[in-house]
């Protein structure tokens, strides 16, 4: 595999951390968010193994929050999402797709309500910031729209809450998952979410304070061996193996939630107003073509660039491979698909041809077990 | 200067030239428009030497055209943008700042009418589309709004014409500057304009036919030793010394058209309607607070990866140096930067402080000549 170099330019931001994660050996980047996120730091696979055995502190400060306040904002997060959250509570991470006039995916983010009229998106990768503008500001609503200055740290790993308490207290314990709630370090005040892309337990972090952000990094490792904290990032083996999708690479504007398996986040039945409900609702009731499923692929490594075509043993064209790598788990390569509704079946076989090989596999749930 | 490899996924979408302009050696990737873009194949600095006597290849397939068609196309488009299209003709090209309702620089696309209703909105590193769907989903409008699957070759330098004669024949000449036809090669047709992101003069390809294109690729490369033809991308040197500004670089959503010097696309006399018109009157009739200036700089070498704070003699913060290179022409660094209206000095003398050096400077209009 042929490694090219990332250009950086303000276009592509750095996080208040990109300075410490290249001070700790960061091996390459993506661009999110049009920020970078670290991929990783030895390799994947040694990092997997890490990551379900000890904690790893991980700069996500890519999952930007566009923060939307005001008389209307109740009435404009709704208007872009199919989960009702006419009864949403403040303390609770909702996953909540955001979908459009046709129930395509715009992103899928977590929302906090923060209070009455103040609600934070934190969001996968694309510009929710100007789909809610674009909507807001053609409806004339009364909100306030911005992306916020925060920087994110995740904790991630099944020591994340001897960690966490050390460095938070014991108060730390009360949070349940997919909660959220303040703790102060230092005199200063966090939110911090249970909650973070892996399927191994964990916090998030939101930083507001970008100077005393650092120095919580830094006392994380300083007092990380004996939980023998490393630095690390989204894991693509332990996502993938977890069913944790990612937006733009599993599913995008193209896709539904239905096919995406939210169904109980869209709210079709109570009396919400958000763009997509019609044509949801038309969807769910003719049924959808096609759905994200699991795969099991015999092979040692790939390098995933771009989707790649399914063919059953009949040479149908069942689907499109969308994310995978190879797991030390299944000793297999892992991978999420969109499969054509007939042929969502586990165990259906099926082959991917690329240039000099073709690889076989096997349709799967999600997450793999 | 440290290399971070860039991670590759079916979210950083290639090009449909990806794997031709690795062939050619691509040295480094920046992303664009959730796509890669490559930023150059031998040095910035040979690339600018060469793109000023000879002619290069790009692929510019980052510049995502959103399609708007439909009965109220034309009302959309016009609502996104502070540049009056109410008289827009087909083949011309549109050169217009779409601005949210405050007057804040959404994208700076090239617009393009094919017929009465249908547009094509050729953008810089922004969602356009989300932004496109939230106004017309909310308000009902009736049109249609898609990404395009359209690839986009530049040819770039001052041999361009020649090449492009050799290629689409004599009828190529009487294209003029921003402008856009149709011409033939090899039986496909390709939507033409005379356009790109360099002072050099030039033409973009835009490609619907992604096969078709590879053979047209190939091709320039097949006939273009004569014209002493080269692969290249977008260089960083020339565009800033050119004065050509770069979204997400030099401007953003916290500034307006008006203090990027654009006010001759900002129409607020005539009686179109978009969303940020009276908030551009407001800030017209009390004047900007800052303004985009090209810089010169002592130094023989600069990596801008953030905006850098400016000071005056006085220790006044005048500024924000945006975009920066090494300049052969000048022995300079040139750069772009955002200064305090106060200070919109010409020979007004600045410092950078850096880690371990202080720059000097003076400020100078754009271009920089």
């Amino acid at each position: 595999m042929n490694k090219f170099p990332i250009a950086k330019s303000r276009r592509i931001r750095s996080t208040s951390f990109s300075e410490r994660v290249e001070g700790h050996g960061v091996k390459a980047y993506t661009v999110y968010n049009h920020m970078l996120l670290p991929t990783f730091f030895t390799s994947l696979d040694e990092e997997y193994h890490h990551l379900k055995e000890h904690v790893q502190l991980w700069d996500v400060s890519v999952q930007r929050e566009i923060e939307i306040s005001g008389k209307d904002s109740s009435e404009l997060v709704q208007l872009m999402t199919c989960r009702d959250l006419s009864n949403a509570k403040s303390g609770v991470c909702y996953y909540a797709p955001l979908v459009d006039l046709y129930g395509g995916l715009i992103n899928d983010p977590l929302i906090y309500k923060l209070e009455t009229n103040k609600w934070r998106v934190c969001i996968a990768d694309s510009d929710v910031l100007l789909f809610a503008k674009g909507i807001a500001e053609s409806r004339k609503l009364n909100v306030k729209i911005f992306e916020a200055k925060i920087d994110t740290l995740a904790v991630q790993g099944p020591k994340s809450l001897k960690i966490m308490e050390k460095v938070f207290g014991k108060k730390i314990n009360d949070l349940k998952f997919f909660r959220f709630d303040f703790f102060e370090f230092n005199n200063i005040k966090y939110l911090i979410s249970r909650s973070g892309y892996s399927k191994q337990g964990g916090y998030e972090i939101h930083i507001e304070n970008l100077k005393a952000g650092l120095d919580l990094y830094d006392h994380f490792f300083e007092i990380g061996s004996e939980f023998n904290l490393k630095p690390g990032a989204p894991n693509l083996i332990e996502r993938i193996e977890g069913g944790l999708l990612s937006y733009g690479n599993d599913m995008d504007i193209g896709d539904n939630p239905l096919e995406c398996g939210f169904e109980k986040y869209v709210n079709l039945d109570s009396d919400i107003v958000f763009l997509g409900k019609e044509n949801l609702k038309k969807i769910k009731k003719e049924g959808i073509k096609k759905k994200l499923m699991g795969v099991k692929i015999e092979g040692k490594s790939i390098n995933l660039i771009k989707g790649l075509s399914m063919l059953n043993l009949n040479k149908d064209e069942i689907g499109e491979l969308r994310s995978a790598a190879y797991s030390p788990k299944f000793k297999k390569i892992v991978g999420i698909a969109m499969i054509k509704k007939d042929f969502c079946i586990i165990s259906e076989k099926f082959q991917i041809k690329l240039k000099n090989t073709t690889l076989t596999g096997e349709i799967c749930n999600l997450p793999i077990l």
